[in-house]
């Protein structure tokens, strides 16, 4: 078997072949600059292997119902040039075999989910949050992902304020202060100046953002009551999620019983950001079947 | 077709008899008092009819894994004398058909979503809020309840406070200021010292409640995605839901598309606080296929 994974994000487009057990066969970085430059570049990459399907997890807004007219669409993303951009349509153009589509944190929720469900068979259901430069959240619930009329935007709710924290007015341009605003990768620059890179795990400001992700752990414990809450993207660490799970413990005051913390609030089990690229796998794979 | 229907409150039993279109041909109220006492005369009502099988939604908290020793139970909740009572083992031992078994809140929104996909076939997914004495939120995907480990408590998610609430505690016995304790029933007496049902809708109390009650369905919006959001239970009114969608609007801020806001959030379709009857025959039917 050879599946394609192409991981679409702002800056680049990751694309991997695989085979039927997750394996990277081989991989490319295309820096993401037009759509018709980087989707021929992707194209032209493909064309070099013989896919069975192609799994595709793309950065958003995106269309994902296939009733939709513009079912493959990126569609009103504020990336320059790429509105309305028919990417599953520029694909199946060049490709016979399936193709799913589907978001970049779904991509990864799902690559999570499937190695979650092979190690640990209690495995039915996953969270995954991305904290970087944007936030996100996808859900993975016995094999099918959470959303009916279209992707959830998990990143975007809001939160009760920390009492330290209540005169940062939060950086989304669309809500302010939702989750997005107060704990995505810039936030460090516009609470304090500096990246948050170089801000040691002492300074108070990480109980803050541990305050806002347990706040996000505790709200999709009590909607989704999921198995398995993951946190990956630039910004989460262990040492950050130690601090997380201490939050949610007091937050959730065990109303409902949830499994240990330190198998239930996680970092990605796989490594080196390939969550996506293996949830890709998993979804050509699964629409073989 | 006889389906019963156990709609099993803190203060009554409501039980009925209806046929495979939904009607009632039969119901009473028992009044809660002891497990013995009230399932007894539950049990002795429904042997007058020969039923093909049984739908129960039951207060909780409730054991709804049917891997879990404890399925069927109501759990730790903390009405006196129900912990551990083993209410669907009592109705096996007397009916033979199938017996399913959720909570108080799924019950009503299975109704809710039933009805609503009659009547509209665009509606795949729905989530019901019950705002009362208590609060509490279900949801139903693709004919399928939401919630793995066990059944969501959407009433205990926190919130952003509205800016002219910040000295109110919340009521909420476990986390002080989650939704429940922000807008149940009793918070009326909590801020004002009088009932809601004699506060007036001009009293800006009401446009507190509204941003709440806006934020528990933006929460849903962002992370379910679903094509309907109902809210029912003693302190909703048309007018305060014209509130609360106006309060949404704001704060969604159009970040993603949801359908007509007066079809989208509304009031129970179905009347007289039926919601759940229905819902249990639905189940009923459901589990006879």
């Amino acid at each position: 078997m050879r599946i394609g994974s192409i991981e679409a994000g702002g800056t680049k487009f990751v694309c991997a072949v695989g085979d039927e057990n997750y394996r990277v066969q081989d991989q490319i970085k295309i820096p993401t600059t037009t759509p018709e430059a980087t989707l021929a570049a992707t194209i032209a990459y493909f064309k070099q292997f013989s896919l069975d399907a192609l799994g595709v997890a793309s950065f958003g807004p995106i269309e994902v119902r296939k009733s939709a007219k513009n079912y493959g669409y990126i569609t009103n993303t504020p990336k320059p040039g790429w509105q309305n951009t028919d990417f599953v349509g520029a694909l199946q153009q060049n490709f016979d075999g399936p193709i799913t589509w589907t978001t970049d944190v779904n991509g990864s929720a799902y690559g999570e989910y499937v190695m979650s469900t092979l190690t640990n068979a209690q495995i039915n259901s996953l969270v995954y949050y991305t904290i970087g430069t944007g936030v996100g959240g996808g859900a993975v619930i016995n094999g099918e992902f959470l959303g009916g009329v279209g992707h959830p935007e998990m990143g975007h709710v809001l939160l009760k304020r920390h009492p330290d924290d209540l005169d940062f007015q939060g950086i989304c341009p669309f809500h302010g202060d939702c989750l997005e605003g107060l704990v995505a990768g810039p936030t460090f620059e516009a609470r304090l100046g500096v990246k948050g890179a170089t801000v040691p795990l002492e300074h108070p400001v990480w109980d803050i953002l541990a305050y806002y992700l347990a706040q996000a752990a505790v709200q999709s414990t009590l909607i989704i009551r999921p198995d398995k809450i993951v946190f990956g993207g630039g910004v989460i660490s262990e040492p950050l999620l130690v601090k997380v799970r201490q939050a949610f413990k007091k937050l959730l005051n065990d109303y409902v019983t949830v499994p240990p913390l330190t198998e239930y609030i996680t970092m990605p089990v796989i490594q080196n950001n390939g969550s996506a690229t293996l949830g890709n796998f998993a979804l050509g794979l699964k629409a073989l079947k």
